[in-house]
């Protein structure tokens, strides 16, 4: 996985754990065009407001990661970290200190030891290599059992463009206009409003739209660069072809990338789409999905492999979102589970306790309301999810 | 625990499981003044649908209730069911059928066994006694551990009153408008609007102010019976001190009631009060409020014992309630865990996790925003919590 124009390296700093890989460095041979999307919780993490205020300018060079602190509510001293951490990249690299964009992903409160993060820079920078991406992805693992990535090659303006991505996050996760720590490279050359406008499209529907628990954390950023190595004319939002083929391609690889967070979500069993069709509003079918999809008695029932469809129209009926009781209908996978209202049978329960009894499946809840649809990607709720969390700082 | 113009009786009439009480029934002497709250999920159980309808002529004399069936999402015939097991028990009594209130709690979508009710109807009329309440809060337990009663008595104008009742419920609950099953009864004598609004405003603190997981069942419903016995004259709306001495009164007992369920609440190990302070309005800071008492984090953390004050904050930045992160305090009862949105230390953490070890405790969250307030009670989430709803229906 290697995009042109970038290099990158991971190491082990001892920010939390000894032993393993908690700071990566991704940089771009020179300053390129870079978009980015960041949590909307009213508190967010330092390096989230240092990132919004940098990448506001267009440009950026080197996004600097840690795992095992999130440098969240830690107030002045916390800004303070975050920018000496990031000057102390940009001096090794000889660059540009609003050039390089901190991240951190870990516990909440705790102050970021960045004496340990200034001691391994140098490491880092002797290290970067164009191979060097997929020791990032694990560096910015917590709770992930295993490090996320993707990429995309295909035509954009003539010219074959590759886009790769590295994502993490397995709990504290519902984005709501951003998601977990998500790094986008690319080759393409995109002017800054064209390259946001693409992000904020492939974000929309893909990290926007799982849930693991409910929870939005303080932390959660996409950054996306682009190095223009692939040989183009930028773009702009006024070129009728060339932004439209770029974002689809990316919103494959968000997609990608999103399902993988699912698929590694904590103490997770089940991977499962709910697709709400037939609501009055988009709003509203969006409402619904994710009552369905948070919902801790329908997600204990689906670690249970039990078509307890009782359950997700409880959960529809409470979501604010219009539905006319005497005409919905769920199914799971391809089995019609209740018809206007009403239960189909029993045979109809059994076919979908058996899909159920599978890692991987799609409930379809139409509200018989309008024409309205919403897809959101959740998991199950299971023993480990408590165990992990319980446990998580001890 | 008796109330002067009641007499109950249970029995076991095998509607799901051999072998315990699942069928009980209250009656007054004569026609008694009723108020009632109930479900504000669009889709609601028949007997939900049928009690409202009866409520709204402000007099009942009798409460059928059965669990093992929630007769929800059962169509007409699911309202076929719940008329007739009512009519069996007013050709029983001699009374009109429209005096009596049929409840129903379990399972959603199974049709409710009406011909074991209508067998079983003979034996409860047979059994009614004044000392049969304790019976009947036996027979509406589902995932329930204990029964849950409670009675108040105190002067009402000029008069000594009691109130009683009886509540179950220990998942899918969130009350938003009523809770679960309560049923209460009085031999204060009150004008139907009078009653209404002591139960309103008695409900509004105590069953809609707690939550368990989130989920707002279909079957809530609060029914409150007033037979009059305590010999003072109705009191309406407008006498001046009578409602409020009752309306006291009840709100005490609804409180009691309420704790009860929280602690009997699936799989809980502890019982925690989530107060919001500093919000700039009372429906941000129940905003606030809630988010916390639901969020599977802050939760889980409870159940660990893990004074993980970062998952609360976090949780109260994207409740949509407005805060300043550089103003937030954040106490576990006595203990001040976050001063202006900062940690206050490691022996405050210390003291904070001695506390979380018990089985109750207070959060408090200060907002730092305005002069509102608002308190839920919640409870943790525990591996139970996981094992008996994936269970529950098999």
């Amino acid at each position: 996985m290697q995009v042109a124009g970038f290099q990158a390296a991971a190491v082990q700093a001892g920010i939390r754990y000894q032993g393993r890989l908690d700071l990566g460095l991704i940089v771009a041979e020179g300053p390129a065009t870079v978009a980015g999307v960041f949590t909307t919780n009213l508190v967010k993490a330092a390096p989230v407001l240092l990132g919004q205020e940098r990448v506001a300018k267009g440009q950026a060079q080197a996004i600097l990661v840690n795992s095992g602190c999130a440098n969240a509510c830690t107030g002045t001293a916390g800004m303070a970290a975050a920018r000496a951490a990031a000057a102390a990249v940009a001096r090794s690299l000889g660059i540009a200190e609003e050039l390089v964009l901190p991240c951190s992903t870990g516990v909440i409160g705790e102050p970021l030891p960045v004496e340990r993060i200034e001691a391994a820079v140098p490491d880092l920078v002797r290290d970067l290599a164009a191979d060097g991406l997929p020791a990032v992805a694990r560096a910015m693992m917590t709770t992930d059992t295993r490090p996320k990535t993707a990429s995309r090659t295909g035509l954009v303006a003539g010219r074959p463009v590759t886009v790769a991505g590295l994502a993490k996050g397995a709990g504290m996760i519902m984005p709501n206009m951003a998601t977990m720590l998500s790094f986008l490279l690319t080759d393409a050359a995109l002017e800054a409003t064209a390259l946001q406008e693409a992000l904020r499209q492939a974000v929309a529907e893909s990290f926007n739209a799982i849930t693991i628990d409910g929870d939005t954390s303080t932390n959660d950023t996409v950054l996306l660069l682009a190095s223009g190595r692939a040989g183009h004319p930028p773009l702009t939002p006024a070129d009728r072809d060339g932004p439209a083929a770029f974002t689809a391609l990316l919103s494959d690889l968000c997609q990608d990338l999103a399902g993988q967070i699912v698929a590694d979500g904590e103490g997770v069993t089940k991977e499962v789409t709910i697709r709400v069709r037939g609501a009055r509003t988009r709003q509203e079918a969006e409402q619904a999905g994710r009552t369905i999809a948070n919902s801790a008695l329908v997600k204990t029932a689906f670690f249970g492999a039990d078509a307890n469809w009782g359950r997700i129209l409880a959960a529809a009926g409470r979501s604010g979102a219009w539905l006319d009781p005497r005409r919905v209908a769920i199914a799971i996978d391809g089995v019609l589970l209740v018809r206007d209202g009403l239960a189909v049978g029993q045979e109809a329960e059994a076919a979908a306790t058996a899909i159920l009894k599978g890692r991987s499946f799609t409930v379809t809840v139409d509200l018989g309301a309008g024409p309205a649809e919403f897809a959101i990607r959740t998991c199950d709720l299971s023993i480990d999810y408590v165990k992990i969390n319980a446990d998580y700082r001890s």
